[in-house]
């Protein structure tokens, strides 16, 4: 039984669908696919970290001994001896966090949705680092905000230049720990200013942390949430420490807040996979992580050695870069007159790819600028990439 | 290191999520979790039908053999072999549905939400039943838009009732298969007619359809989605197929209402748990639901018919219930002068719950009126709890 010719449906989109795209991340990896291309544009985590056999092991247990429970739908908070580690494991002499502070998400992507769905009203002040995290970009700006964006350094985020630009905003979002696109690490000392400059604006500070383990000193600096529970919102995410493709995350808030990102979540999704979450927790529950995470920052450390050695011996000397203390990410400022989207499409062609600067930045773009990850390519074949790359911009100067 | 004495921050939630609520349902189920309490209010799918076993032994193998991809990043739209099985499933001779039509989605209620942000503006007129599904409403509101109730009898929605309400309007949303709450099934001739109101009308109608493979004589009912592709939006789900717990579902529309949904879904969470994808389609792809299905079936119809039974025996002649033939649900109707929530507090002191069905009206709310589930309750406490719930009603007349 069928309709007879039916008119097709002229969709209209709400407003803030209108203005909805794909992450530029996304479509450049769908062209760089192809295995002769060494791409430098992921921000995916090398799959050679991943533990496959314990994760293996740890389905195995929890649905032979727990099955019927982790088949069923759960809690909208999450699975509580989950939250009760994730809880333990931020807590700090000096400042407790108790499990109901802690909400699982399906992501850190989706920690960001919510939080920018329960405090962003449309034209809502949103401050940002100078350049951001691209997938917060896109997730606030589904709710329409005004973007400010905070001017940095080599050190990060610079603290007084907070207080000129909060009035009537709603939040701050900062990635402290190598951060991505920059790699670049906030210092011990502007944290403390940060979180007091906020707490005496009254701005929540949303503290986005997905690679603060993967330290290649091995010694992470001290969280902002821990110098300030009532007033950060710590994001974090099992993505970079375990694997990403089971969608796990978490938000920890001071509860009224969390109670509103509870209602929201529970709008959205219901809650976040009961299996997915009572896996993690037997795959981490006895310690693994202390020795599982060394072995990812080994890895990614000697891969950054790598590429940084490359970029000395290849990149011209008027391009510049910086040097991550951890993480995937190093970022490339070129020659101001050097665009680097276009540089994509000739590097593209030559079988080597990036992510181009631009799409980091909420307001004024600095095109010469350009992101490389180097987590999941062998070191030789950095150097072959790095090479190609310092040839094409060397034909630019 | 931390902050002395900060000040505890004023939360300035945004105007959308000043009115979230928590569901009635989960606070009810909070109450409920006693084992003590016969209670109908749940929503869940007896976990006696989850398939534990072949699920475990679906992980197992994928896992195994393909680890690594499986705990990667996915693609946003989804996993494609599933696409690919869901769309075959769905097409009918007359009616071709292709994977680029299907987007995976982390739950039917994701859906709901992504619906929603694409095509809800503040004010957007949004048709639903009278009643409908709560979670639908809640997903809904959030986007703040004006609800109008399209009149129902006891075969569900009035076709002939949505053009005089349609103008301007940006969807139409029905449950037509053993409806949640109230267990109706939309006819034949109804589905048809209301395809062509919406067509005519150029209005999107939402086939929202968890509970369609569960009809008790085994044949569903021809979907709206197959009557017109082009303008109807079907959404299915393998929670009540499978289980619920791993969040999976799926929603199906023309390609460029698809595109527009991908795009609020990567924003809103990348991507639905590659493993869980790959471990379905796993499960799925030897048609292992066509022996599954008819267990499920057969439990509810027993069950159904367990607290019919009871129905007629307990409850006094001047209340009214709806006699499903799927699905998991009972709709009863009281006498206008009983107030179902206050009849909930009576009878939680006596272990029995319920859902009263105030929360399913988008408008004006029938009071006299409650939800019965009969999947998780063996016959003999079935017939316990409604016997209690009948002299509780009596009492009131």
């Amino acid at each position: 039984m069928k309709m007879e010719n039916p008119t097709p449906i002229q969709w209209q989109f709400s407003e803030r669908a209108q203005q909805l795209q794909s992450s530029v991340i996304r479509e450049i990896l769908k062209v760089t696919v192809r295995p002769e291309v060494i791409s430098f544009a992921g921000g995916l985590p090398s799959p050679a970290t991943f533990p496959v056999e314990r994760m293996r092991a740890a389905h195995d247990k929890v649905l032979s001994e727990q099955g019927r429970v982790a088949l069923q739908y759960g809690t909208t908070d999450g699975y509580l001896p989950l939250r009760e580690w994730i809880a333990n494991s931020l807590s700090t002499d000096g400042a407790r966090i108790h499990p109901e502070q802690v909400l699982m998400v399906s992501g850190s992507q989706q920690g960001l949705d919510l939080l920018a769905k329960v405090l962003i009203d449309e034209g809502s002040k949103v401050l940002v680092e100078t350049p951001s995290y691209l997938g917060a970009i896109q997730a606030f700006s589904v709710y329409r905000p005004q973007f400010l964006s905070v001017p940095t350094d080599d050190h990060g985020l610079l603290p007084q230049e907070v207080a000129p630009l909060a009035k009537g905003a709603r939040l701050l979002y900062a990635l402290p720990n190598f951060q991505n696109p920059t790699g670049r690490t906030l210092s011990v000392e502007r944290r403390l200013q940060l979180v007091e400059a906020c707490a005496s604006l009254g701005l929540p500070l949303i503290e986005d942390d997905p690679y603060g383990a993967l330290s290649y000193r091995g010694e992470p600096l001290p969280k902002m949430l821990t110098m300030n529970p009532e007033g950060v919102i710590y994001m974090g995410s099992f993505s970079k420490v375990l694997t990403p493709g089971i969608r796990l995350g978490y938000v920890v808030a001071p509860v009224p807040l969390i109670r509103k990102l509870e209602q929201a979540k529970q709008a959205a999704d219901l809650h976040t996979s009961q299996l997915t979450q009572m896996v993690v927790y037997e795959a981490i529950k006895d310690g693994f992580l202390n020795e599982h995470i060394p072995t990812i920052r080994k890895l990614y450390a000697d891969q950054c050695q790598a590429m940084l050695a490359a970029l000395q011996e290849y990149f011209p000397s008027s391009a510049t870069w910086t040097r991550p203390e951890g993480g995937m990410f190093i970022w490339i400022t070129l020659p101001k007159h050097i665009d680097a989207m276009q540089l994509l499409d000739e590097a593209i062609a030559q079988n080597v790819a990036f992510v181009p600067g631009a799409p980091f930045y909420a307001n004024e773009i600095e095109r010469n600028t350009l992101r490389l990850s180097f987590v999941t390519v062998p070191p030789e074949k950095i150097r072959e990439g790095v090479q190609k790359l310092g040839a094409l911009i060397a034909n630019k100067l």
